[in-house]
């Protein structure tokens, strides 16, 4: 079995062990937030962390009424920008913690004023060092290159840090994502017979909305890195303004459909895209249908679209990592690629 | 000739249209700026106005030193937040004016104290009727689908809101923008001879850094939207983070390569491009030299970085249009699409 298979399946212990971890240290961010009033959150990652922070951005925004950014790295570290930072609240997301850019990053903010925050997996990195407050992913060492248990280690904390400084997510519901993750982990199965059905792409679109936007981001990069696949994830939103055009007969199209307010969008659009002839594979709820033609896993638990994106993530890694297996390709070595990516 | 390769072909005197057209306009802008500190800026768009939006955010951020965010529709079209928006100024762009989401957004802003701005090519549209100010490309009527001159039409107007708004961007060197735009439609020829080599592709990736990060999106949505191939654009940072796993032998790749600070990246990136084998073409400065084995489109004019941006598309334009005509496609009607999009 493959490292990412086996990384996959730690999940729901990871996040066990991480929420049990880091729930006293979000304590301090929760009396943090009584006594500061941010008026701006900056998020800062790269890559499979990014995707992360993708979330970040709609968890933090909502439940703390604030606006919440993603940093363009490039206007620290190539255009040297000079913006006022205090009353600013600042992420930076590593899975190594060794991001040069990343870092450079957190530590021009903290500079100009910046509460500085970080989330790594790596207790001596670099990243440990810089901010005022650091939060472990705690997910065990990473062993294959394609992340998976540092990814959704990362969204725990962040539905973590959204309850502690805003309202809306609620503690209790946070505790039971590692069992919705163990709940999850029961497609392996049917998600293996379906990627036979991809053994021929060089390319894939992923769709979602809303919450599991971030998701749409991370399960095309997982299909880059471990199927070399070239995957690109879209809001249904702006694939129709636009690339919906690539879509032809068998085009394979990835909908990521929890019931909630996005699903009768998704729902509508694998309609769409099953007229045009395309392979469609939908993601969605229990016993939830969908339209005709079109290929369904079913998560076996209900979740609230709020909490849905770490569960629905778990069939889309298992897909990678099943269709890696079927390209005859090692998920956990691909061409190109180092476990640490230094980047300015 | 296709409407496409003729609206290309009418960007330089659509952008002198523009900058003589909104110069005055923009004038109360600079007012504005000196009676009223914005703690934020919002931009808000969809498809080609979205990566338009991706230039704005790194032009207004390094002129204002005023943090700048790219709004996500669905926080405000499907959950309803509820952010304080005083003392933001919220910039919505739109080339048909009647995008739903993008008119919701500017509208619900408007109404939590935000200050409004609308960018917009069509006069008698919703978006005129929203914001408290609107801006026109005034490109005359866009009759592709493929948008080209809007967009560089909105990129203009967001160099002199850059001006009028902060320092840094010279409405001297912006009034320049439209004469460079001529000078890179010399290249004519040799993208149309380049094009032919890439027949075949159904993928493609896009890579830039800083300024012309818009740009490799823009042009990954342009080989979508007129010839069928899923592009995807990169930070040459990101790219490294994961998805250069999937470039192999004649694998297509396309760089924005400027003289400036990015260079040196992009240079190293080429080179190690070519050493897989891939398929690379660098869209760079005069007389710049590439890494070996680099199909290279050299501008016939140098420019600065920062101004680089509308000069540098036009290649990628005439570079989507051909290859259609390679292919046998009608870049004017893309499946699937229609001049206006309206989502939510």
């Amino acid at each position: 079995m493959s490292a990412m298979l086996e990384e996959i399946q730690e999940q729901p212990a990871a996040l066990e062990g991480t929420f049990r971890a880091e729930r006293k240290p979000m304590a301090r961010l929760r009396n943090l937030a009584k006594q500061r009033h941010f008026r701006l959150i900056l998020l800062v990652a790269r890559g499979t962390s990014d995707n992360a922070a993708r979330l970040g951005r709609y968890l933090l925004e909502l439940t703390t009424r604030t606006p919440v950014s993603l940093v363009a790295p490039s206007l620290y570290t190539l255009y040297h920008e000079k913006i006022d930072l205090r009353d600013t609240l600042l992420v930076g997301l590593s899975q190594s913690g060794e991001s040069p850019d990343v870092n450079m990053v957190l530590e021009s903010a903290r500079k100009r004023g910046a509460f500085t925050i970080g989330i790594t997996n790596e207790p001596d990195s670099p990243m440990t060092r810089l901010p005022h407050e650091v939060f472990f992913i705690g997910g065990g060492k990473q062993r294959s290159v394609a992340a998976t248990k540092t990814y959704t280690g990362q969204l725990l904390i962040l539905y973590m840090m959204a309850s502690a400084l805003g309202s809306g997510v609620s503690m209790k519901a946070v505790s039971r994502i590692p069992a919705l993750a163990a709940e999850a982990l029961k497609v392996k199965a049917k998600v293996k017979y379906l990627a036979e059905h991809y053994r021929k792409i060089n390319r894939m679109v992923v769709l979602a909305r809303g919450f599991n936007y971030g998701n749409a981001y991370e399960l095309a990069l997982k299909l880059e890195e471990t199927c070399y696949v070239v995957g690109k994830g879209f809001s249904t939103a702006d694939f129709l303004h636009g690339p919906i055009a690539v879509v032809e007969k068998d085009f394979p199209v990835i909908l990521f459909a929890p019931p909630g307010r996005a699903f009768q969008e998704m729902s509508k659009m694998a309609g769409r895209l099953n007229k045009y002839g395309a392979l469609t594979l939908a993601i969605t709820g229990p016993g939830q249908r969908m339209p005709r033609r079109t290929h369904t896993i079913h998560l076996p638990t209900s979740v609230d679209e709020l909490y849905s994106p770490i569960p629905y993530i778990v069939p889309g890694q298992l897909f990678a990592a099943y269709l890696a297996e079927v390209k005859g390709l090692d998920p956990d070595h691909p061409r190109a690629l180092k476990l640490v990516t230094r980047t300015i």
